[in-house]
């Protein structure tokens, strides 16, 4: 029934949009975020499918069916700030229409099924990605956890109650359906691939330090801005990249007091690298910090670079990729990386058999108010999903 | 007396200040500020000095006595954010004293004298400095005004009704006591100096666009990041103000949508620049903005950058300047320039004779918590205040 598909589709359209841009402000815990989560509970309980939440607000809608241990298939809900409607959204809606489309084929699989949510994937608030799925599988403590603020102050530990979870207990493998977030399947011609890869990547905080003055009657040669070193560092960041074939952004920058007329106290800005090894993350990253800190002498303020998360490589089960994206109508599906994290990579680093599923990008645009999937495409990826989710639970 | 210079400093300090900075944040018609307008509006009484405001929130207590043209002196009460005590506060809290002073020598002034607090100086709240004193000398309308906005969207109209304004319609002469924002006073030995004009100065917005993606997949040669432009725009800015000795500044930022791991769809960034000459200012933003739209074009982004308010050089009535620094005990005070705009300024440009006043500041910062004068210092400009009152009221 890709009707159905659609019709979630719509549902989901103008919640947490903005009017002026276009792009999804869902943000974990917040209105926008809460309403797709009771949304996903409507939808479960529409097709008879049992929901099971953890403390930290992760939830799994089970097909009770067959017996051992269960395939789980889902993605998140929430956004980057201003972020496209297909990142996570995607692959929560292709799982619902995935097993309605077993169904009307007459599938009855012999494992349960679960279509899993899991909270705060994209950081976008408390500043870890994949937050729901490290605690639920383990690879993060509550005690470690329930410090992290958001921009406002707010610990986490004041908005969920804990961390307690059972969710991924009788799990054996996990899919996870995703839009593409580059253009590897255009370039191959496919409208879906399989994952090989994460690669290493990680989120680091540099405090730069000055001494706040006055920008009118401060002589040039008498300052200590720290938004010089930042500049520089922000510059130096992107020709490392761009030289090593690796990715470095600074999207995110807090300056103290910005206000017009004085010169910054102090300016702190997020980097975001990624690269093909641990040992290049770890280089690129270094050679980043090293030439603020040189910077930061001669302008007469401080670096300070403090990793927040740092995810190393995963590979994802290379006979179980292998399996799911072989012996296809029309020939197999590709097998690519990809450098954007996911909830895929970190229950695969928890030991859990995982694969996941990319669906053509036409643009390869994503994290804006432009990333986009064709229709067509999208209803393969529910009926690519229904296939490998028949293949698991045989 | 100087004994109520102290006393009133002790009052005025722990309103709007940073428990963790030590900085104050005093922006207009917000509670700490209006807390010190009330605290005006009780100094006044407490010396008889006949309160009137205008509209737009400007305040003189006048010192009824004598006839014809009056003679204003006074300052601000409104900070930057996370600005420091002195810059403004000394001026109204010295024209108290002074006023207490000259009371207490037994002068009687044959002209009416005012302390007048004008409101939004800074233009920390709607980014128009010297807005009280633009509006009530119609160096600025209400129509243009009206429609500013604050970071939250407010517009001014929405907090004040108008800006009628008969405060200035008496007044003969203005006088302005300010602490140093600079080290000439240190430099020349001199508690007390004169203003001999202010440079020529504008606050500038730098539009730059690009498009947003995502940061781990997006590659590099794909993006069109538009703080890349802004960085190097920032750091051309240093560059071009230290070669031509000028001033020039980024102290503000916004980035949208600000996200770690997005690659931002704009940055807008101000400029702060100040020059010796009209023609140089203008030479030094054309040199930024061109710089910085050489650099869009090799990134993919755009650069607009408007003039949100420029200010033409100040000369200040160079007679009253020498009448006010000379023959003094211990000899005439300095008369210096300075880069910083100042209500002042707008007064002298509307054609109000006008003098400005500076006390010493040891480190020359400002803006900036550490800002600070002697306390010494300070009664020694309560004293040339009344001293300069004294003179002009014959």
């Amino acid at each position: 029934m890709p009707d159905d598909f659609e019709r979630m589709w719509g549902d989901l359209a103008p919640v947490g949009r903005s009017a002026s841009s276009g792009g999804y402000f869902r943000q974990p815990f917040a209105s926008a975020e809460r309403e797709l989560a009771q949304w996903f509970v409507e939808q479960c309980a529409a097709r008879g499918l049992r929901v099971e939440t953890d403390e930290i607000g992760n939830a799994v809608g089970w097909w009770d069916v067959g017996s051992g241990p269960a395939v789980l298939t889902g993605s998140h809900l929430d956004s980057v700030l201003d972020g496209g409607a297909y990142d996570g959204p995607l692959g929560v809606v292709s799982a619902l229409a995935a097993i309605d489309l077993m169904r009307a084929r007459g599938v009855v699989p012999t494992r349960p099924v679960g279509v899993s949510v899991f909270v705060e994937e994209e950081g976008s608030r408390f500043g870890l990605a994949c937050l729901g799925s490290r605690l639920a599988s383990g690879a993060l403590s509550w005690e470690a956890a329930r410090e992290l603020r958001d921009r406002d102050g707010v610990a986490l530990g004041d908005v969920v109650p804990g961390a307690a979870s059972s969710l991924l207990s009788s799990v054996g493998t996990f899919v996870e359906l995703h839009v593409e977030q580059g253009r590897d399947l255009v370039d191959r011609g496919a409208a879906i691939g399989v994952a090989s890869e994460i690669w290493p990547h990680g989120r680091y905080r540099f405090d730069f330090a000055g001494a706040a003055n006055h920008a009118g009657t401060t002589r040039m040669e008498d300052r200590q801005d720290p938004m010089l070193t930042y500049a520089m560092t922000a510059l130096a960041a992107n020709k490392q990249a761009r030289l090593a074939g690796q990715r470095a952004t600074f999207g995110r920058v807090a300056v103290t007091p910005n206000g017009t007329n004085a010169v910054p106290s102090a300016v702190t800005a997020w980097l975001d690298a990624r690269c093909s090894t641990d040992a290049g993350l770890a280089e690129l990253v270094d050679a980043i910090g090293r030439q603020g800190s040189e910077r930061a002498d001669r302008d007469g303020t401080s670096l300070t670079v403090t990793a927040e998360s740092v995810s190393g490589a995963v590979t994802f089960d290379p006979a179980l990729a292998a399996a799911v994206a072989a012996d296809h109508e029309g020939g197999a599906w590709p097998i690519i990386p990809t450098q954007a994290g996911h909830d895929a990579g970190i229950l695969s680093a928890a030991g859990i058999p995982t694969a996941m599923l990319f669906v053509r990008n036409p643009t390869g645009v994503s994290h804006s108010p432009a990333e986009h999937a064709e229709v067509a495409d999208c209803l393969v990826g529910v009926s690519a999903l229904a296939d490998t989710l028949d293949r698991l639970t045989r």
